[in-house]
């Protein structure tokens, strides 16, 4: 999810080390300290703009959310959101980084739920590896999620999905849920992205499934 | 599926044993000898009129297939199609018999693959024991296929659908193909049912699955 360039997009970022934390490296095992509690730990891999994760953690202030992008001029519209809160957004940290190196981040066990939205489908069979459910990123997932740790996926592509539900099954990992078209019935608890509203308004049907380790 | 009444189906069943195998039971791990060869066996569990297992059998002379439908009403159609081929289809069978039953009628390893095709969804929570996708069915197929046995399933219903790919699942079987618009650059493999004819031209998504024990 590109934007254009922002210039002033990374002096924003900096100046806000309290939301968007540099060297999160130096977090790894110590996310509950960050947080000042020892709430589970949700992630979102590619937050983009930032409307789920802001979201989610508006609506559930007893779970602490990170958001994990690596676009400045896509990631600094989530900053912008906690900002525009009176008190910010308490439970959200966000991480300008490649959500490829979690591992870097995260100890095994230390995030207890990982989503993943409308993430980029690489059409392309030559591009498979770079899809967000590719069987190498399930182990990056695997590697900080306890056992039975759940990913939570939504997209519109129809050829995404498809694919998302064999390689999550051929990896071994249980679909807990599926629904082929969210927005028939939608549920309460649903948060919408930028993305989702948009086809969804153009009537596409929106794919999620719920699996676990 | 069933049909308006058709006071003659049964003798008309009753006067072709050849096709609809009467007690089948006497059969179970003597399929082989029935066809007269070692060819793999694909079986249907409820076929109604018939139209995909006769298809495929006409399609596909190197593997055996039965067709298993409890109604006289919509087997008969089945049987009506085999006696209007000059001599008949030699690689396929109908059973007039209940397919909960099936492990009566296979041995374990005897049934290669098994079809599913627009099964009753049953839409009802209390009445989800009754789908071809329960557990309590898988467990069935399981008795009669081999180890990594296939089942290949279709369906138009979108919540049918849905249950199948957690149930399945969640039964611990892999799911090695899916499609959620068949007919979006359809297989030239592919038979279709009469259903599937009917909601495919009406511009319905039609939902199909691979699944290996």
């Amino acid at each position: 999810m590109r934007s254009r360039f922002k210039p002033w997009a990374a002096d924003l970022i900096d100046s806000h080390p309290e939301v968007v934390i540099p060297n999160p490296e130096e977090k790894k095992g110590k996310w509950q300290e960050v947080f000042g509690n020892k709430n589970p730990l949700h992630i979102e891999a590619g937050t983009g703009k930032g409307r789920f994760i802001t979201g989610m953690a508006k609506a559930n202030q007893d779970i602490n959310y990170i958001g994990i992008e690596l676009f400045d001029s896509v990631i600094v519209t989530a900053l912008e959101t906690v900002l525009e809160e009176e008190n910010g957004i308490p439970n959200l940290r966000l991480l300008k980084v490649n959500a490829k190196k979690i591992a870097e981040y995260f100890e095994k066990g230390e995030v207890d739920r990982l989503y993943l939205n409308f993430s980029d489908p690489w059409p392309k069979t030559r591009h498979a590896k770079r899809r967000l459910t590719h069987e190498s990123f399930l182990k990056l997932y695997q590697a900080v999620l306890p056992e039975k740790g759940e990913i939570h996926f939504k997209t519109d592509n129809r050829k995404l999905f498809e694919y998302s539900l064999t390689s999550i099954s051929e990896y071994g990992m249980l679909l807990t849920d599926v629904s082929l078209d969210l927005h028939d019935n939608e549920p309460e608890w649903n948060i919408m992205t930028e993305y989702e509203e948009k086809f969804s308004k153009k009537g596409q049907p929106i794919y999620r499934l719920e699996a676990q380790f």
